[in-house]
């Protein structure tokens, strides 16, 4: 029997203390758990020329090559993010036969099809718990607890940073601008942003997740994405006037031949849990055909709830080297020879309520025009609210359609963004269906 | 290699038939994920005298002896809940080296340290996911993917039945004894209540994520427990004017040196997750040291949800034989030898806010004699109401009281009751604390 499981950690950056501190601090817990001591025993880091005295025993390299090659480290965990030379250290780790955890989403969803069949070619083990929802132990739920569901769909608030911006303009009324600015000094947003607001991070997650659901390889490309940055405060009220809050929300629809994948700001129910995650909490539902609604609420970022799902991997696979069970459960949930690619929904297809806001000018027929053209693109109404600006400004004319599909619905908005009397783009916000 | 894992089922009542629905429906999945199959080989059943004609392969007996002896079944699935012959029936299989899979949350929070010493000594599984949550995967998260984490605490809405009565309670402001009834008439409540409606069946979840929580084996008798039947509409509404829903709550705190253990009806704030968990439905939140708040949310009963998470049980460990990894993750988190006995912090000792419903003739110097009351026992008043009924009858006198030590407040109570202008015993509700 092994005496202990040995980690080499690649990334000495917040993740990467997280993860430190965390089998530092859990060490005893963890071994009453395990059986054997789970011990740090290496890391690389570019930029990293000493480590704190609690690491007194971890030997420090500016070489992740080092950790490759010594023998002793059974899994190497990777925490620097990004595509290079993120991809190339996990491809070399398991060329030298170790087991690897990863975090790195953006990697995932792009290359993972590469990296999981590399892991698989030399039988070692690819933990990536991290890479969605942060410390909520999602990926095991969704490939071991919900392993007797077809999942039906998709549905979650997977970015904090967007989050926590479309919250505090919610509660706040303050414009999307100053928010940003606002969590840009907090340190909840990125100097850099897009990721973050413009969907992308969330798409990356959506990506991963769905092809655990499904069996099928989902690549970020096969994600339809749309950002928060041009919600304004005033389609919040509106919101709010329905009955809707505004969320940033992954979904994915399973329609059996053909999946959904997107990404855009939804308005959902308030009395929907998903309205009422807020802050930077993220919260991930899924539907299976089993066990119906499940939904899944924590910390989706951060140094230590994200060293929490780290070291859960390390656990993880740490048992199957004490118990000879290497990829026990497979990677991907299903096993390889039963992947396949997927067929994604074209968004052209897409049917779902919409809500849009027209900015007209203040005259006679325009009420009249926009819904001619609704009407002969098969759009239904449900409800209109017109609302006066100062005397000679443009008004709101705000609409609640039915159920429309998104091709008809996008040659509509051609058609009435071309209206002389629309001096601004309309804001089109889609509506979640909630079919449980 | 073993060309299939099978299944033994005792008990062929709502939730075993949700089982083999479940092992039916999802079988190409299943095989798609283990790599062989998942077959229900037999079936037993007191009373059954046939099977519906899709399970036309599996043998029905009314002798679950019939299951311990046949050699080639893997898994004994105990599906008839109660004390005996539950318990009999699973030792029994057990002595046998099956691995056994319980829903029965009311044998494991009172014998279940017999069974799982039992089952360790013979080295053989104990899956228990369906016992708590219903269809949550739970016990796997609170195992596996919250790993390493120090819990500090456990807050949960276990009991669909409770949930749904207080949320009818809620929503219409019909009386507990109406909404019951109801609930009865639709079979969302059983004939004999008492377990759901007294808290007695969240108090055996209770205990059951306590012991993996803490690794100690907490017994249903370490819980204190009060349940939802003398909470009154009017508790209901001054909880809303407060900004608070009444929630039949498990909560444990935990202290280090001892750990808290109660279920009793609790003022949630109106934002927080818990107070937005409505109908059947159930939630569980853990607050652990290292990933902070996670919840998890679902249907806590029912048919399929239960059918969904025995078949995750049947997954596992059917992985763990075909990997010869049996008890890769120790059955309470914890390997066996870190176990020992709880210490449950006495109620007494207890300090939370609390809300009182006095009721007091309408008389000069009631408010006067309780406030004196509440100060000579260190309580201190954070608000007060005061509502008259019609003329004549007594009136309501609603203290918010500042965070106090129970036994204070029960002596404190004793005193109010006992005073000749209160002629009905006061009402006292506990407010929830989240730190977080």
């Amino acid at each position: 029997m092994k005496d202990a499981i040995r980690v080499g950690l690649i990334g000495f950056g917040t993740v990467g203390k997280g993860l430190a501190k965390t089998l530092l601090s859990q060490h005893e817990r963890l071994t009453q758990k395990v059986g054997v001591p789970i011990i740090l025993s290496r890391v690389a880091d570019i930029a990293c020329t000493s480590l704190p005295d609690e690491y007194r025993d971890v030997v420090l390299s500016n070489d992740a090559g080092d950790i490759f090659t010594d023998p002793a480290i059974d899994i190497v965990v990777e925490l620097i993010g990004g595509i290079e030379p993120a991809r190339t250290f996990l491809l070399t780790a398991i060329e030298h036969g170790k087991h690897v955890i990863t975090a790195n989403k953006a990697l995932l969803s792009t290359h993972g099809k590469e990296i999981f069949e590399a892991a698989a070619a030399r039988n070692v083990e690819v933990g990536f718990e991290a890479s969605v929802g942060g410390g909520i132990p999602v990926i095991k739920a969704l490939k071991e607890g919900l392993a007797a569901n077809r999942i039906e769909s998709i549905r979650g608030i997977m970015n904090g940073t967007a989050n926590f911006i479309l919250t505090q303009m919610t509660q706040h009324g303050t414009p999307f601008e100053e928010v940003l600015a606002e969590a840009q000094r907090l340190g909840f947003a990125e100097a850099d942003p897009t990721y973050d607001v413009e969907g992308i991070d969330t798409a990356h997650k959506l990506a991963i997740l769905m092809s655990i659901a499904y069996g099928k390889h989902v690549h970020l490309d096969d994600v339809a994405i749309e950002g928060i940055s041009s919600i304004k405060p005033i389609d919040i009220d509106f919101a709010r006037e329905f009955g809707y809050c505004i969320k940033l929300l992954a979904i994915s629809r399973n329609h059996g031949d053909h999946v959904e994948a997107r990404v855009h700001p939804t308005m959902v129910p308030t009395d929907h849990l998903l309205a009422n995650i807020n802050g930077s909490f993220n919260a991930i539902q899924f539907t299976g055909d089993t066990v119906g609604d499940v939904l899944f609420y924590g910390h989706g970022a951060g140094m230590m709830p994200t060293g929490s799902a780290v070291a859960a991997d390390v656990v993880d696979i740490g048992r199957n080297i004490l118990a000879g069970a290497i990829n026990r459960v497979p990677a991907l949930s299903y096993l390889p020879q039963h992947f396949s690619r997927p067929t994604i929904t074209p968004m052209g297809e897409l049917t779902c309520p919409f809500y849009f806001r027209v900015t007209a000018l203040d005259q006679p027929g325009v009420l009249s025009a926009v819904s001619g053209i609704l009407g002969r693109h098969n759009i239904s109404i449900k409800s209109v609210i017109q609302k006066g600006q100062q005397p000679g400004e443009p008004v709101h004319v705000v609409l609640q359609l039915h159920e429309a599909r998104e091709e008809d619905v996008t040659r509509a908005l051609a058609e009435i963004d071309a209206l002389d009397a629309c001096p601004e783009p309309t804001v089109k916000i889609r509506v979640l269906i909630d079919e449980h």
